[in-house]
Protein backbone atom coordinates (compact mmCIF):
# COMPACT_ATOMS: atom_id res chain seq x y z
CA UNK A 1 0.00 0.00 0.00
CA UNK A 2 1.18 3.33 -0.82
CA UNK A 3 1.62 6.27 2.03
CA UNK A 4 -1.48 8.29 0.52
CA UNK A 5 -3.40 5.43 0.23
CA UNK A 6 -2.78 4.66 3.98
CA UNK A 7 -3.52 7.86 5.19
CA UNK A 8 -6.50 8.06 3.49
CA UNK A 9 -7.86 5.02 5.21
CA UNK A 10 -6.47 5.54 8.60
CA UNK A 11 -7.18 9.25 9.03
CA UNK A 12 -10.63 8.86 7.08
CA UNK A 13 -11.44 6.94 10.55
CA UNK A 14 -11.20 10.11 12.79
CA UNK A 15 -13.94 12.60 12.02
CA UNK A 16 -16.50 9.68 12.23
CA UNK A 17 -15.57 9.21 15.63
CA UNK A 18 -15.07 12.22 16.92
CA UNK A 19 -18.54 13.20 15.52
CA UNK A 20 -19.54 10.65 17.45
CA UNK A 21 -17.96 11.96 20.39
CA UNK A 22 -17.98 15.49 20.06
CA UNK A 23 -22.24 16.10 20.28
CA UNK A 24 -22.29 15.29 24.28
CA UNK A 25 -25.93 13.97 25.65
CA UNK A 26 -28.64 16.06 26.30
CA UNK A 27 -27.13 17.36 29.75
CA UNK A 28 -24.45 19.52 27.55
CA UNK A 29 -23.92 22.89 26.45
CA UNK A 30 -24.37 23.68 23.22
CA UNK A 31 -22.01 26.53 22.62
CA UNK A 32 -19.32 24.46 24.22
CA UNK A 33 -19.88 21.54 21.97
CA UNK A 34 -19.59 24.00 18.68
CA UNK A 35 -16.38 24.97 19.91
CA UNK A 36 -15.04 21.59 20.79
CA UNK A 37 -15.94 20.89 17.11
CA UNK A 38 -15.03 23.72 15.62
CA UNK A 39 -11.61 22.96 16.59
CA UNK A 40 -11.29 19.29 16.26
CA UNK A 41 -13.15 19.14 12.52
CA UNK A 42 -11.02 22.18 11.11
CA UNK A 43 -8.52 19.66 8.87
CA UNK A 44 -5.58 19.95 10.19
CA UNK A 45 -2.27 17.86 9.44
CA UNK A 46 -3.30 14.94 11.68
CA UNK A 47 0.60 13.76 11.90
CA UNK A 48 0.17 12.58 15.30
CA UNK A 49 -3.02 10.09 14.58
CA UNK A 50 -0.96 9.19 11.75
CA UNK A 51 2.29 8.12 13.47
CA UNK A 52 0.01 5.96 15.78
CA UNK A 53 -1.49 4.40 12.36
CA UNK A 54 1.66 3.85 10.74
CA UNK A 55 3.47 2.78 13.69
CA UNK A 56 1.12 0.04 14.85
CA UNK A 57 0.21 -0.90 11.04
CA UNK A 58 4.26 -1.60 11.01
CA UNK A 59 3.76 -4.27 14.21
CA UNK A 60 0.62 -5.86 12.21
CA UNK A 61 -2.01 -3.98 14.39
CA UNK A 62 -5.11 -3.50 13.06
CA UNK A 63 -6.52 -0.02 12.87
CA UNK A 64 -9.71 -0.40 14.79
CA UNK A 65 -7.06 -1.65 17.72
CA UNK A 66 -5.31 1.86 17.26
CA UNK A 67 -8.29 3.81 17.18
CA UNK A 68 -8.86 5.12 20.74
CA UNK A 69 -4.43 6.07 20.89
CA UNK A 70 -5.26 8.01 17.46
CA UNK A 71 -8.02 9.59 18.32
CA UNK A 72 -6.99 10.57 22.30
CA UNK A 73 -3.58 12.17 20.92
CA UNK A 74 -5.19 14.23 18.57
CA UNK A 75 -7.64 15.63 21.42
CA UNK A 76 -4.31 15.95 23.52
CA UNK A 77 -3.41 17.79 20.20
CA UNK A 78 -5.59 19.97 19.22
CA UNK A 79 -6.67 21.14 23.37
CA UNK A 80 -2.79 22.24 23.31
CA UNK A 81 -3.55 24.85 21.01
CA UNK A 82 -7.14 25.98 21.81
CA UNK A 83 -5.06 27.09 24.92
CA UNK A 84 -1.68 28.12 23.23
CA UNK A 85 -3.42 30.37 21.03
CA UNK A 86 -5.37 31.80 24.06
CA UNK A 87 -4.85 35.62 24.37
CA UNK A 88 -2.75 35.32 27.58
CA UNK A 89 -0.46 32.58 25.62
CA UNK A 90 0.59 32.88 22.14
CA UNK A 91 -2.28 35.44 21.52
CA UNK A 92 -2.92 34.07 17.76
CA UNK A 93 -5.70 35.18 15.63
CA UNK A 94 -5.23 32.59 12.73
CA UNK A 95 -4.77 28.70 12.86
CA UNK A 96 -5.32 26.74 9.97
CA UNK A 97 -5.93 30.28 7.99
CA UNK A 98 -9.48 30.25 10.04
CA UNK A 99 -10.21 32.47 13.13
CA UNK A 100 -9.02 30.71 16.26
CA UNK A 101 -11.20 29.18 18.88
CA UNK A 102 -11.31 32.22 21.24
CA UNK A 103 -11.83 34.39 18.18
CA UNK A 104 -15.17 32.64 17.59
CA UNK A 105 -16.29 31.29 20.54
CA UNK A 106 -14.70 33.47 23.43
CA UNK A 107 -11.24 32.84 25.73
CA UNK A 108 -13.80 32.03 28.31
CA UNK A 109 -15.24 28.58 26.19
CA UNK A 110 -11.96 28.39 24.63
CA UNK A 111 -10.49 27.97 28.02
CA UNK A 112 -13.16 25.48 28.77
CA UNK A 113 -13.52 23.72 25.11
CA UNK A 114 -9.64 22.72 25.77
CA UNK A 115 -10.13 21.08 29.01
CA UNK A 116 -13.42 19.16 28.15
CA UNK A 117 -10.83 17.99 25.15
CA UNK A 118 -8.17 16.89 27.44
CA UNK A 119 -11.03 15.47 29.34
CA UNK A 120 -12.65 13.39 26.41
CA UNK A 121 -9.09 12.31 25.53
CA UNK A 122 -8.80 10.40 28.58
CA UNK A 123 -12.79 8.65 28.45
CA UNK A 124 -11.97 7.64 24.62
CA UNK A 125 -9.38 5.24 25.55
CA UNK A 126 -11.02 4.31 29.01
CA UNK A 127 -14.03 3.24 26.81
CA UNK A 128 -14.25 2.95 23.00
CA UNK A 129 -15.08 -0.14 21.45
CA UNK A 130 -11.56 -1.60 20.64
CA UNK A 131 -9.78 -5.10 21.08
CA UNK A 132 -7.28 -4.01 23.50
CA UNK A 133 -7.13 -5.47 27.00
CA UNK A 134 -7.53 -2.97 30.19
CA UNK A 135 -3.65 -3.46 30.81
CA UNK A 136 -2.97 -1.79 26.82
CA UNK A 137 -5.54 1.09 27.90
CA UNK A 138 -3.82 1.63 31.23
CA UNK A 139 -0.27 1.83 29.45
CA UNK A 140 -1.65 4.20 26.40
CA UNK A 141 -3.39 6.12 29.52
CA UNK A 142 0.17 6.52 31.74
CA UNK A 143 2.06 7.23 28.55
CA UNK A 144 -0.37 9.54 26.75
CA UNK A 145 -1.31 11.78 30.30
CA UNK A 146 3.22 11.94 31.12
CA UNK A 147 3.85 13.01 27.85
CA UNK A 148 1.67 16.12 27.87
CA UNK A 149 1.79 16.94 31.59
CA UNK A 150 4.99 18.53 33.58
CA UNK A 151 7.56 16.15 32.19
CA UNK A 152 6.43 16.60 28.82
CA UNK A 153 4.52 18.77 26.89
CA UNK A 154 3.23 21.46 28.98
CA UNK A 155 6.73 21.89 30.46
CA UNK A 156 7.97 22.61 27.07
CA UNK A 157 5.05 25.39 26.68
CA UNK A 158 6.20 26.63 30.24
CA UNK A 159 9.65 27.14 28.43
CA UNK A 160 8.53 28.75 25.53
CA UNK A 161 6.54 31.22 27.96
CA UNK A 162 9.64 31.90 29.91
CA UNK A 163 11.74 32.81 27.06
CA UNK A 164 15.09 30.52 25.33
CA UNK A 165 18.30 32.33 24.39
CA UNK A 166 20.35 29.26 23.78
CA UNK A 167 20.52 26.08 21.33
CA UNK A 168 20.46 23.84 24.16
CA UNK A 169 17.72 25.71 25.56
CA UNK A 170 15.49 25.84 22.39
CA UNK A 171 16.13 22.33 21.54
CA UNK A 172 15.02 21.33 24.94
CA UNK A 173 11.34 23.24 24.50
CA UNK A 174 11.40 21.95 20.86
CA UNK A 175 11.90 18.13 22.20
CA UNK A 176 9.20 18.84 25.11
CA UNK A 177 6.33 21.08 23.24
CA UNK A 178 6.44 18.45 20.37
CA UNK A 179 8.82 16.21 20.51
CA UNK A 180 7.09 14.02 23.49
CA UNK A 181 4.01 14.06 22.16
CA UNK A 182 5.32 12.47 18.48
CA UNK A 183 7.23 10.39 20.52
CA UNK A 184 4.19 9.06 22.70
CA UNK A 185 2.59 8.49 19.68
CA UNK A 186 4.85 5.72 18.32
CA UNK A 187 4.55 4.17 21.92
CA UNK A 188 0.78 3.83 21.26
CA UNK A 189 0.95 2.15 18.23
CA UNK A 190 3.78 -0.26 19.69
CA UNK A 191 1.16 -0.58 22.71
CA UNK A 192 -1.84 -1.24 20.61
CA UNK A 193 0.26 -2.99 18.68
CA UNK A 194 0.79 -5.25 21.86
CA UNK A 195 4.51 -5.74 20.41
CA UNK A 196 6.44 -3.94 23.20
CA UNK A 197 9.80 -5.40 22.94
CA UNK A 198 12.64 -3.27 23.85
CA UNK A 199 14.42 -2.98 20.89
CA UNK A 200 11.19 -2.08 19.04
CA UNK A 201 10.67 0.74 21.66
CA UNK A 202 13.94 2.18 21.57
CA UNK A 203 14.30 2.14 17.60
CA UNK A 204 10.66 3.86 17.39
CA UNK A 205 11.76 6.45 20.08
CA UNK A 206 14.68 7.53 17.95
CA UNK A 207 12.91 7.72 14.84
CA UNK A 208 10.27 9.70 16.55
CA UNK A 209 12.96 11.78 18.37
CA UNK A 210 14.88 12.47 14.88
CA UNK A 211 11.86 13.52 13.02
CA UNK A 212 10.47 15.41 15.68
CA UNK A 213 13.33 17.67 16.24
CA UNK A 214 13.74 17.67 12.38
CA UNK A 215 9.97 19.00 11.76
CA UNK A 216 10.69 21.72 14.00
CA UNK A 217 13.57 23.02 12.33
CA UNK A 218 11.81 22.25 9.04
CA UNK A 219 8.68 24.66 10.53
CA UNK A 220 11.32 27.19 11.67
CA UNK A 221 12.75 27.35 8.29
CA UNK A 222 9.64 27.64 6.30
CA UNK A 223 8.69 30.10 8.53
CA UNK A 224 11.10 32.12 7.11
CA UNK A 225 10.63 30.91 3.52
CA UNK A 226 7.58 29.96 2.84
CA UNK A 227 4.00 32.51 1.96
CA UNK A 228 1.20 33.31 4.41
CA UNK A 229 -1.17 31.24 1.99
CA UNK A 230 0.89 28.01 2.55
CA UNK A 231 1.83 28.30 5.91
CA UNK A 232 -1.97 29.07 6.71
CA UNK A 233 -0.03 31.71 9.42
CA UNK A 234 1.67 35.45 8.65
CA UNK A 235 4.99 35.18 7.34
CA UNK A 236 7.68 35.78 9.12
CA UNK A 237 5.83 35.70 12.88
CA UNK A 238 8.35 34.72 14.89
CA UNK A 239 11.10 37.15 14.25
CA UNK A 240 8.47 40.05 14.40
CA UNK A 241 8.20 38.82 17.97
CA UNK A 242 11.62 38.13 18.56
CA UNK A 243 11.55 34.68 18.72
CA UNK A 244 14.74 32.71 18.88
CA UNK A 245 14.84 29.76 15.87
CA UNK A 246 17.10 27.56 14.83
CA UNK A 247 18.15 29.77 11.53
CA UNK A 248 18.55 32.62 13.80
CA UNK A 249 20.75 30.82 16.24
CA UNK A 250 23.11 28.92 13.19
CA UNK A 251 21.98 30.33 10.70
CA UNK A 252 19.72 28.73 7.67
CA UNK A 253 22.19 26.48 6.22
CA UNK A 254 23.30 25.15 8.75
CA UNK A 255 19.41 24.50 9.99
CA UNK A 256 19.16 22.98 7.09
CA UNK A 257 21.93 20.43 7.17
CA UNK A 258 20.64 19.43 10.79
CA UNK A 259 17.25 18.62 9.24
CA UNK A 260 19.14 16.45 6.72
CA UNK A 261 21.37 14.66 9.20
CA UNK A 262 18.09 14.15 11.82
CA UNK A 263 16.20 12.39 8.69
CA UNK A 264 18.68 10.01 8.31
CA UNK A 265 19.24 9.16 11.61
CA UNK A 266 15.31 8.55 12.04
CA UNK A 267 15.84 6.37 8.63
CA UNK A 268 18.62 4.53 10.09
CA UNK A 269 16.61 3.46 13.42
CA UNK A 270 13.75 1.92 11.25
CA UNK A 271 16.78 -0.74 9.76
CA UNK A 272 15.75 -3.61 11.53
CA UNK A 273 12.00 -3.01 10.66
CA UNK A 274 12.48 -4.39 7.08
CA UNK A 275 9.91 -4.12 4.46
CA UNK A 276 7.65 -3.19 7.10
CA UNK A 277 9.13 0.01 8.14
CA UNK A 278 8.10 1.02 4.08
CA UNK A 279 5.69 3.19 5.19
CA UNK A 280 7.24 5.01 7.94
CA UNK A 281 10.09 5.80 5.77
CA UNK A 282 7.82 7.29 3.37
CA UNK A 283 5.49 9.45 6.16
CA UNK A 284 9.23 10.45 7.23
CA UNK A 285 10.43 11.75 3.56
CA UNK A 286 6.48 13.02 3.31
CA UNK A 287 7.07 15.49 6.73
CA UNK A 288 10.34 16.80 6.00
CA UNK A 289 9.74 17.60 2.72
CA UNK A 290 6.60 19.44 2.85
CA UNK A 291 6.11 23.01 1.46
CA UNK A 292 3.49 23.96 4.70
CA UNK B 1 -13.85 6.04 64.41
CA UNK B 2 -15.40 9.49 64.83
CA UNK B 3 -15.96 11.40 61.35
CA UNK B 4 -12.73 14.31 63.13
CA UNK B 5 -9.89 11.21 63.30
CA UNK B 6 -11.46 9.64 60.36
CA UNK B 7 -10.70 13.00 58.40
CA UNK B 8 -7.52 13.67 59.79
CA UNK B 9 -6.27 10.27 59.06
CA UNK B 10 -7.68 10.23 55.55
CA UNK B 11 -7.03 13.66 54.27
CA UNK B 12 -3.27 13.66 56.49
CA UNK B 13 -2.63 11.08 53.47
CA UNK B 14 -3.16 13.61 50.25
CA UNK B 15 -0.25 16.30 51.11
CA UNK B 16 2.59 13.88 51.00
CA UNK B 17 1.37 12.57 47.68
CA UNK B 18 0.65 15.39 45.93
CA UNK B 19 4.33 16.29 46.54
CA UNK B 20 5.55 13.14 45.57
CA UNK B 21 4.12 14.07 42.09
CA UNK B 22 4.41 18.03 41.99
CA UNK B 23 8.18 18.16 41.71
CA UNK B 24 8.32 16.75 38.52
CA UNK B 25 11.35 15.34 36.94
CA UNK B 26 14.55 17.33 35.92
CA UNK B 27 12.45 18.31 32.52
CA UNK B 28 9.93 20.46 33.95
CA UNK B 29 9.72 23.71 34.18
CA UNK B 30 10.37 25.15 37.88
CA UNK B 31 7.78 28.03 37.36
CA UNK B 32 4.97 25.52 36.32
CA UNK B 33 5.77 23.70 39.43
CA UNK B 34 5.28 26.35 41.78
CA UNK B 35 2.29 27.34 40.32
CA UNK B 36 0.77 23.98 40.76
CA UNK B 37 2.23 23.55 44.00
CA UNK B 38 1.16 26.98 45.38
CA UNK B 39 -2.77 25.67 43.86
CA UNK B 40 -3.02 22.10 45.02
CA UNK B 41 -1.15 22.48 48.68
CA UNK B 42 -3.24 25.95 50.03
CA UNK B 43 -5.74 23.64 52.20
CA UNK B 44 -9.34 23.76 50.85
CA UNK B 45 -11.97 21.45 52.12
CA UNK B 46 -11.12 18.72 50.18
CA UNK B 47 -14.50 17.53 49.91
CA UNK B 48 -13.93 14.92 47.00
CA UNK B 49 -11.13 12.74 48.50
CA UNK B 50 -12.85 12.46 51.93
CA UNK B 51 -16.09 11.67 49.90
CA UNK B 52 -14.25 8.86 47.93
CA UNK B 53 -12.58 8.11 51.56
CA UNK B 54 -15.68 7.76 53.15
CA UNK B 55 -17.38 5.86 50.78
CA UNK B 56 -14.72 3.61 49.76
CA UNK B 57 -14.44 2.84 53.91
CA UNK B 58 -18.12 2.44 54.31
CA UNK B 59 -17.42 -0.47 51.84
CA UNK B 60 -14.58 -1.62 53.54
CA UNK B 61 -11.74 -0.58 50.99
CA UNK B 62 -8.49 -0.14 52.72
CA UNK B 63 -7.19 3.44 52.66
CA UNK B 64 -4.46 2.84 50.25
CA UNK B 65 -6.84 1.77 47.67
CA UNK B 66 -8.58 5.04 47.60
CA UNK B 67 -5.42 7.01 47.05
CA UNK B 68 -5.25 7.45 43.40
CA UNK B 69 -9.28 7.98 43.29
CA UNK B 70 -9.00 10.43 45.99
CA UNK B 71 -5.91 12.39 44.68
CA UNK B 72 -7.15 12.17 40.96
CA UNK B 73 -10.81 13.72 41.91
CA UNK B 74 -8.62 16.54 43.91
CA UNK B 75 -6.93 17.25 41.48
CA UNK B 76 -9.31 18.04 38.65
CA UNK B 77 -11.04 19.56 41.32
CA UNK B 78 -8.25 22.32 42.12
CA UNK B 79 -7.41 22.31 37.79
CA UNK B 80 -11.68 23.75 37.56
CA UNK B 81 -10.76 26.30 40.23
CA UNK B 82 -7.43 27.62 38.75
CA UNK B 83 -9.64 28.06 35.12
CA UNK B 84 -12.47 28.95 36.51
CA UNK B 85 -10.97 32.22 38.42
CA UNK B 86 -9.26 33.25 35.66
CA UNK B 87 -10.02 36.80 34.20
CA UNK B 88 -11.56 35.62 31.52
CA UNK B 89 -13.92 33.54 33.41
CA UNK B 90 -15.16 34.23 37.03
CA UNK B 91 -11.95 37.21 37.60
CA UNK B 92 -11.65 36.59 40.96
CA UNK B 93 -8.58 37.57 43.06
CA UNK B 94 -9.24 35.45 46.21
CA UNK B 95 -9.19 32.09 46.68
CA UNK B 96 -9.65 30.46 50.24
CA UNK B 97 -8.50 34.19 51.05
CA UNK B 98 -5.26 34.21 49.39
CA UNK B 99 -4.32 35.31 45.85
CA UNK B 100 -5.60 33.19 43.33
CA UNK B 101 -2.89 31.41 41.17
CA UNK B 102 -3.07 33.57 37.64
CA UNK B 103 -2.49 36.67 40.10
CA UNK B 104 0.42 35.21 41.35
CA UNK B 105 2.69 33.21 38.37
CA UNK B 106 0.40 35.12 35.74
CA UNK B 107 -2.76 34.08 33.31
CA UNK B 108 -0.44 31.90 31.24
CA UNK B 109 0.59 29.61 33.51
CA UNK B 110 -2.55 29.39 35.23
CA UNK B 111 -3.78 28.17 32.48
CA UNK B 112 -1.02 25.87 31.78
CA UNK B 113 -0.89 25.04 35.90
CA UNK B 114 -4.39 23.82 35.23
CA UNK B 115 -3.77 21.51 31.94
CA UNK B 116 -1.23 19.93 33.73
CA UNK B 117 -3.46 19.62 36.68
CA UNK B 118 -5.87 17.64 34.69
CA UNK B 119 -3.41 15.58 33.21
CA UNK B 120 -1.38 14.07 36.11
CA UNK B 121 -4.78 13.03 37.83
CA UNK B 122 -5.64 10.77 35.07
CA UNK B 123 -1.91 9.75 35.18
CA UNK B 124 -1.91 9.11 38.73
CA UNK B 125 -4.94 7.04 38.30
CA UNK B 126 -2.71 5.07 36.05
CA UNK B 127 0.16 4.11 37.73
CA UNK B 128 0.00 5.11 41.35
CA UNK B 129 1.11 1.99 43.57
CA UNK B 130 -1.97 0.66 45.14
CA UNK B 131 -4.18 -2.62 45.85
CA UNK B 132 -6.61 -1.80 42.24
CA UNK B 133 -6.43 -4.08 39.71
CA UNK B 134 -6.34 -2.59 35.63
CA UNK B 135 -10.40 -3.26 35.19
CA UNK B 136 -10.89 -0.65 38.55
CA UNK B 137 -8.64 1.83 37.42
CA UNK B 138 -10.19 2.00 33.43
CA UNK B 139 -13.60 2.49 35.71
CA UNK B 140 -12.01 5.27 38.19
CA UNK B 141 -10.73 7.00 34.77
CA UNK B 142 -14.01 6.16 33.18
CA UNK B 143 -15.64 7.74 36.02
CA UNK B 144 -14.39 10.85 36.50
CA UNK B 145 -13.67 12.15 33.01
CA UNK B 146 -17.13 11.52 32.58
CA UNK B 147 -17.83 13.22 35.71
CA UNK B 148 -15.65 16.53 34.48
CA UNK B 149 -16.25 16.76 30.31
CA UNK B 150 -18.70 17.46 28.11
CA UNK B 151 -21.41 15.97 29.65
CA UNK B 152 -20.80 16.97 33.79
CA UNK B 153 -18.46 19.79 35.03
CA UNK B 154 -17.51 21.50 32.28
CA UNK B 155 -20.74 21.46 30.96
CA UNK B 156 -22.13 23.00 34.17
CA UNK B 157 -18.82 26.20 34.04
CA UNK B 158 -20.59 26.71 29.82
CA UNK B 159 -23.99 26.85 31.44
CA UNK B 160 -22.45 29.25 34.32
CA UNK B 161 -21.01 31.01 31.68
CA UNK B 162 -24.04 31.74 29.53
CA UNK B 163 -25.93 32.70 32.50
CA UNK B 164 -29.25 31.16 34.25
CA UNK B 165 -32.47 32.67 34.94
CA UNK B 166 -35.09 29.97 35.75
CA UNK B 167 -34.82 27.91 39.17
CA UNK B 168 -34.85 24.56 36.58
CA UNK B 169 -31.72 26.09 34.78
CA UNK B 170 -30.08 27.20 38.23
CA UNK B 171 -30.68 23.20 39.19
CA UNK B 172 -29.33 22.13 36.10
CA UNK B 173 -25.81 24.14 36.58
CA UNK B 174 -25.38 23.15 40.35
CA UNK B 175 -25.79 19.44 39.58
CA UNK B 176 -23.54 19.72 36.43
CA UNK B 177 -20.76 21.97 38.15
CA UNK B 178 -20.71 20.70 41.34
CA UNK B 179 -22.78 17.38 41.88
CA UNK B 180 -21.23 15.96 38.58
CA UNK B 181 -17.49 16.06 40.34
CA UNK B 182 -19.27 15.16 44.43
CA UNK B 183 -21.50 12.07 42.43
CA UNK B 184 -18.34 10.40 40.94
CA UNK B 185 -16.38 10.86 43.95
CA UNK B 186 -19.02 8.12 45.84
CA UNK B 187 -18.66 6.07 42.56
CA UNK B 188 -14.62 6.08 42.96
CA UNK B 189 -14.62 4.81 46.09
CA UNK B 190 -17.38 1.93 45.43
CA UNK B 191 -15.21 1.21 42.32
CA UNK B 192 -12.06 1.49 44.35
CA UNK B 193 -13.71 -0.98 46.91
CA UNK B 194 -14.85 -3.38 44.79
CA UNK B 195 -18.65 -3.23 45.64
CA UNK B 196 -20.43 -2.12 42.81
CA UNK B 197 -23.85 -3.50 43.35
CA UNK B 198 -26.58 -1.98 42.13
CA UNK B 199 -28.04 -1.29 45.26
CA UNK B 200 -25.18 0.95 46.35
CA UNK B 201 -24.86 2.54 43.03
CA UNK B 202 -28.09 3.89 43.08
CA UNK B 203 -28.14 4.63 47.33
CA UNK B 204 -24.83 6.22 47.20
CA UNK B 205 -25.61 8.22 44.22
CA UNK B 206 -28.94 9.59 45.38
CA UNK B 207 -26.83 10.56 48.46
CA UNK B 208 -24.46 11.88 46.91
CA UNK B 209 -27.00 14.51 44.46
CA UNK B 210 -28.99 15.35 47.65
CA UNK B 211 -25.57 16.24 49.49
CA UNK B 212 -24.35 18.02 46.63
CA UNK B 213 -27.36 20.14 45.97
CA UNK B 214 -27.37 21.02 49.42
CA UNK B 215 -24.29 22.36 49.37
CA UNK B 216 -24.68 24.84 46.63
CA UNK B 217 -27.83 26.20 48.26
CA UNK B 218 -26.19 26.38 51.57
CA UNK B 219 -23.76 27.98 49.85
CA UNK B 220 -25.93 30.81 48.76
CA UNK B 221 -27.47 31.14 51.94
CA UNK B 222 -23.60 31.75 53.40
CA UNK B 223 -22.83 34.60 50.79
CA UNK B 224 -25.79 35.91 52.09
CA UNK B 225 -25.10 35.39 55.59
CA UNK B 226 -21.43 35.01 55.88
CA UNK B 227 -19.01 37.64 56.64
CA UNK B 228 -15.48 37.77 54.30
CA UNK B 229 -13.99 36.62 57.17
CA UNK B 230 -15.35 32.87 57.13
CA UNK B 231 -16.25 32.49 53.91
CA UNK B 232 -12.84 33.56 52.26
CA UNK B 233 -14.40 35.45 49.86
CA UNK B 234 -15.99 39.51 49.31
CA UNK B 235 -19.72 38.85 50.82
CA UNK B 236 -22.46 39.12 48.62
CA UNK B 237 -20.01 38.89 45.57
CA UNK B 238 -23.02 37.05 43.68
CA UNK B 239 -25.28 39.54 44.15
CA UNK B 240 -23.53 42.17 42.88
CA UNK B 241 -22.37 40.49 39.75
CA UNK B 242 -26.39 39.92 39.48
CA UNK B 243 -25.72 35.97 39.83
CA UNK B 244 -28.78 34.58 40.05
CA UNK B 245 -28.94 32.08 43.50
CA UNK B 246 -31.60 30.28 45.04
CA UNK B 247 -32.06 32.35 48.12
CA UNK B 248 -32.78 34.70 45.03
CA UNK B 249 -35.32 32.61 43.32
CA UNK B 250 -37.44 31.36 46.36
CA UNK B 251 -36.11 33.25 48.78
CA UNK B 252 -34.50 32.75 52.07
CA UNK B 253 -36.73 30.68 53.95
CA UNK B 254 -37.69 28.35 51.26
CA UNK B 255 -34.04 27.34 50.74
CA UNK B 256 -33.47 26.96 54.62
CA UNK B 257 -36.12 24.05 54.24
CA UNK B 258 -34.66 22.70 50.61
CA UNK B 259 -31.42 22.33 52.17
CA UNK B 260 -33.45 20.63 55.02
CA UNK B 261 -36.00 18.18 53.07
CA UNK B 262 -32.33 17.30 50.62
CA UNK B 263 -30.53 16.61 54.01
CA UNK B 264 -33.42 14.34 54.96
CA UNK B 265 -33.46 12.60 51.65
CA UNK B 266 -29.55 12.11 51.86
CA UNK B 267 -29.73 9.96 55.42
CA UNK B 268 -32.45 8.35 53.90
CA UNK B 269 -30.84 6.94 51.15
CA UNK B 270 -27.80 5.63 53.62
CA UNK B 271 -30.41 3.71 55.97
CA UNK B 272 -29.27 -0.01 54.03
CA UNK B 273 -25.50 0.84 55.03
CA UNK B 274 -26.54 0.67 58.71
CA UNK B 275 -23.76 1.07 60.95
CA UNK B 276 -21.37 1.60 57.87
CA UNK B 277 -23.33 4.34 56.75
CA UNK B 278 -22.50 6.62 60.38
CA UNK B 279 -19.37 8.45 59.57
CA UNK B 280 -21.38 9.49 55.82
CA UNK B 281 -24.16 10.37 57.91
CA UNK B 282 -22.23 12.46 60.32
CA UNK B 283 -20.33 14.10 56.87
CA UNK B 284 -23.74 14.83 55.74
CA UNK B 285 -24.42 16.64 58.69
CA UNK B 286 -21.22 18.72 58.75
CA UNK B 287 -21.36 19.99 55.63
CA UNK B 288 -24.75 21.18 56.06
CA UNK B 289 -24.51 22.83 58.93
CA UNK B 290 -20.84 24.51 58.22
CA UNK B 291 -20.82 28.12 58.73
CA UNK B 292 -18.33 28.61 55.87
Amino acid sequence: MKLADFTTLALGRLDPLFKQYLIGSSHSSEKLNEAIAYSVLNGGKRIRPLLVYLTGHAFNASLDSLDPAACAVELIHVYSLIHDDLPAMDNSDLRRGKPTCHKVFSDAFAILAGDALQTLAFEIIATHPAPLNANQRLKVIHVLSHASGIDGMAAGQAIDLLGVTTLDQLTKMYQLKTGALLNASVKLGIISANSESEQALTALQCFAESIGLAFQIQDDLLDIEGPKEITGKPQGIDNANAKITYPLLIGVEQSRQKVKDLFSEALDALEFLGKNGQLLREFADYLLHRKK
